[in-house]
C-alpha cells in the first residue's frame, strides 16, 4: 500500500513563533516544511536556513509568491491579528488550507468573513492553540466529562500571565495598537477563554462582565485584564491574563464531585511529559487531621510536542479532504468563532465601562 | 525559675469543631483544658470524656458556669454566630480572654459591640483562624514580602469550597438563617476573604463587587458565593465558595516577579508537614519546549498541628497579660474586623443586585 503523501505547509511570515511552529512541522509525521515567504527573500532564506527546511525547500520574497505555489497545501499564518482578515481570505482563494494563529482576529466579524472564505473554497480552517492537541487535554477531559469522578462542573478559574520586559512593551506587535489591537486579552486572555470554554463543553456563557482594573499602555493597548463569565445553569468562570506577572497558566475545575489542577496548561512544564492533579470526594479524616484521600498525580508522556501534534492533527484534516474528498471539519473553526466571540465581549464589557454584555450567537 | 503556670481554657458548647481544638489545646504546651459548660451537664460530661479532659476538669450544666469559674482564663466560643455577641460581651465582662470561632458576628456592627466589650475589659481576642498560625503561612509570607523573589502583588485568586452532603444541607447550623445567617460566605468566604487580605498586608480593598450567580438554600441562605476585590492600586482578587463542589483551597498569588501556589492552606494534606510552590522570574528555555526555571516546591515541617499552635499563640499572649501586665495584642481583633468588614460587603453587593459596595474603615 503506497503511502499518503505529506501536506505541503508554506508559511507567509517569519514572526517568532514561526520558528516554533517550524520544528513542530519538522516534527509531524504527515507534515512537511516546504516554503517560507517574507516581504524580503534574504528574511525568508534565512528562517528557512536557521529552522530546519529542507534543501529543497521554496524561498519566496512575498506572501503572495507563497500563496501562488500550486504545491503548497496549507499556508501557516503568524502574521499580525490586524492583516489576518486579508491574508486569510485570500489564502482561501487560493484553495489553500490554513492554520491561522490566534487571536483569530480582531473581532467576530472580521472572523465571519474568514469562515465565509473558507467555506465558500473548501478549505479547512483550525486556530494554533497548541494546548488543545496535547493528549494531556484529552485525558483532562475524560475526567471532567466522568459523572462519577467529577460531578457536574460549577466553576472555572483560568488564567495565562508572564512578565513581558522592557523590550516587549516597547517593541513587540502585541503592543501595537495597528498589529494586535487586542493586547494581552487577544494573546492570553484567549487561552483563558478557549480554557473556560473547553471545560463547559463549548457552550457559551450568557454574560460576561470585564474586572474593573485593566491596565493599558500609553496608545490604550490592554496589558492586563480578567472578567467573569456567567452560564444560564448557575455555572461561573473568573479568568486574569497580564504581560505584567509573572509567569502563570492555571486551570482550576470545580466539580460536584471532584477538582482537576493544572498549572501549564499552554506549555507543559517539561515537552514530554505533562501533568495534573484530580481529585474525587475529598474528605478528611476523623480527627479533622488529613485529606482523605489527597489528589492524584496523573501524568501523560509524548513522542512529539503538542505542537507537532497540531500540525500533525491539520496535516491529517487537509490529506482527508484532498485525497478522500472528505468535508472540512467545522469543529475548529466553530470553537475559534465561539472564543473570539468571548474576547469581544470582555473587550466590549471594558469599553462600556464594566457593564455586563450579553452573548449571542 | 519557676515554670510559666499553663493558661485555662474553658469551653461554651460542644459543637463539631470543639472536638478540634479540644486537641488542639491538649497539644499546646502553655495551654489546659480546664471546663467545659453545655446546656446540658450529661452533654459537657460526655464531650470531656471524649475529648481528652483531664480527669479533673469541670463539668458545666450552662456556659454561665463556665464564666462564672475564676479559674477559667480564656473562653473558647464556638457557638452559633448569632450568638457571638450576647456570650462574647458576657465572657469579657467576667474578665475572660475569648478564643472566638469565625465568622467573628454577623456583621461588623455586632463585632464593634464585642470588641469594645475586650477593650473596656482588658482582655485578648482573637478568631479561630488556624492556618495564620501554621509557620508555613509565615514562610510564604516571607516568600510574598521578597521583592526580588515575588516583586510586588498584582492578584490574588482564592477559594474554598466542600461538597457538604444532604446531612449537612438539611441541618447544619450553617445553613439555618437564625443560627449562622451567612451561610458558606460566613463559614467558607471567611477563609478566602482573609486569604486575600492576607496577601495585601491587610490593606483593605476600596471596592468590592459579588460574583452574580450565588446560590441560596430555600430560606435564603448562602450555599455559595464569590466576588472580586480592587484595591487602590490597581491590585484585584478574586474569591469563589461554596458547599456544593469538592474540597478545593487554593490561594495563586500574582506579583510581578514572581507566583506562589498553594493547594490546602486552610488544612494541609498532611498534619505534619505542608508544602508550597513559588516561582521567580519563570520562562522557557531558547527552543520554547519547557520552563526554565520550573516552580520550586518548598516544605514546613512541624511538631505540633496549626491548631494547637494557634492555642498556644493565645494562651502565650494570655499569659503575658496575666503575668506580665501586658496589653492585649490589637493585632489579632484588627484583622478579624477587616475581614468581616468584606464579608459585610460582599453580603451587602449581593442583597443590592450586585452592585461594587465601597469599602469604609
Amino acid at each position: 500500500m503506497a503511502e499518503t503523501p505529506k501536506i505541503r505547509f508554506g508559511f507567509i511570515g517569519c514572526a517568532n513563533i514561526a520558528r516554533r511552529v517550524s520544528r513542530a512541522v519538522a516534527l509531524a509525521p504527515d507534515a512537511v516544511l516546504y516554503a517560507v515567504g517574507s516581504r524580503s527573500l534574504d528574511k525568508a532564506r534565512a528562517f528557512a536556513g536557521a529552522n530546519g527546511f529542507p534543501a529543497g525547500a521554496k524561498v519566496y520574497g512575498s506572501y503572495e509568491a507563497v500563496l501562488d505555489d500550486p504545491e503548497v497545501d496549507v499556508v501557516y499564518l503568524p502574521l499580525p491579528t490586524s492583516l489576518h482578515v486579508r491574508w486569510a481570505v485570500l489564502a482561501a482563494s487560493k484553495k489553500k488550507h490554513i492554520l491561522l494563529e490566534k487571536p483569530v482576529a480582531l473581532n467576530v466579524a472580521e472572523f465571519d468573513v474568514i469562515i465565509a472564505a473558507c467555506e465558500s473554497n473548501g478549505v479547512q480552517l483550525m486556530d494554533g492553540t497548541m494546548w488543545m492537541h496535547h493528549p494531556r487535554t484529552s485525558k483532562m477531559k475524560e475526567f471532567l466529562s466522568d459523572v462519577n469522578r467529577f460531578g457536574q462542573l460549577k466553576s472555572i478559574h483560568s488564567n495565562f500571565t508572564f512578565t513581558a520586559g522592557a523590550e516587549f512593551l516597547e517593541n513587540d506587535i502585541r503592543v501595537k495598537p495597528d498589529l494586535d489591537a487586542l493586547g494581552a486579552l487577544g494573546d492570553e486572555g484567549w487561552y483563558c477563554l478557549r480554557a473556560a470554554l473547553w471545560a463547559a463543553d463549548y457552550e457559551l456563557p450568557k454574560t460576561v462582565i470585564a474586572l474593573r482594573n485593566p491596565e493599558h499602555n500609553q496608545v490604550g493597548v490592554l496589558l492586563s485584564c480578567g472578567a467573569t463569565l456567567y452560564w444560564e445553569d448557575g455555572k461561573v468562570a473568573t479568568f486574569y491574563c497580564s504581560f505584567l506577572s509573572n509567569t502563570t497558566m492555571d486551570i482550576t475545575a470545580f466539580g460536584t464531585k471532584g477538582t482537576l489542577h493544572v498549572h501549564d496548561y499552554i506549555l507543559p512544564y517539561e515537552e514530554d511529559e505533562a501533568s495534573f492533579y484530580a481529585a474525587t470526594e475529598s474528605g478528611v479524616d476523623e480527627a479533622v487531621t488529613k485529606w482523605v484521600p489527597q489528589p492524584s498525580k496523573h501524568i501523560t508522556k509524548t513522542d512529539i510536542p503538542q505542537e507537532a501534534l497540531m500540525a500533525n492533527e491539520f496535516a491529517r484534516l487537509v490529506a482527508d479532504i484532498k485525497f478522500n474528498n472528505a468535508k472540512p471539519e467545522k469543529k475548529w473553526p466553530t470553537i475559534s468563532r465561539k472564543t473570539q466571540l468571548l474576547v469581544d465581549a470582555v473587550k466590549a464589557s471594558i469599553d462600556r465601562g464594566f457593564e455586563p454584555v450579553q452573548i449571542q450567537e
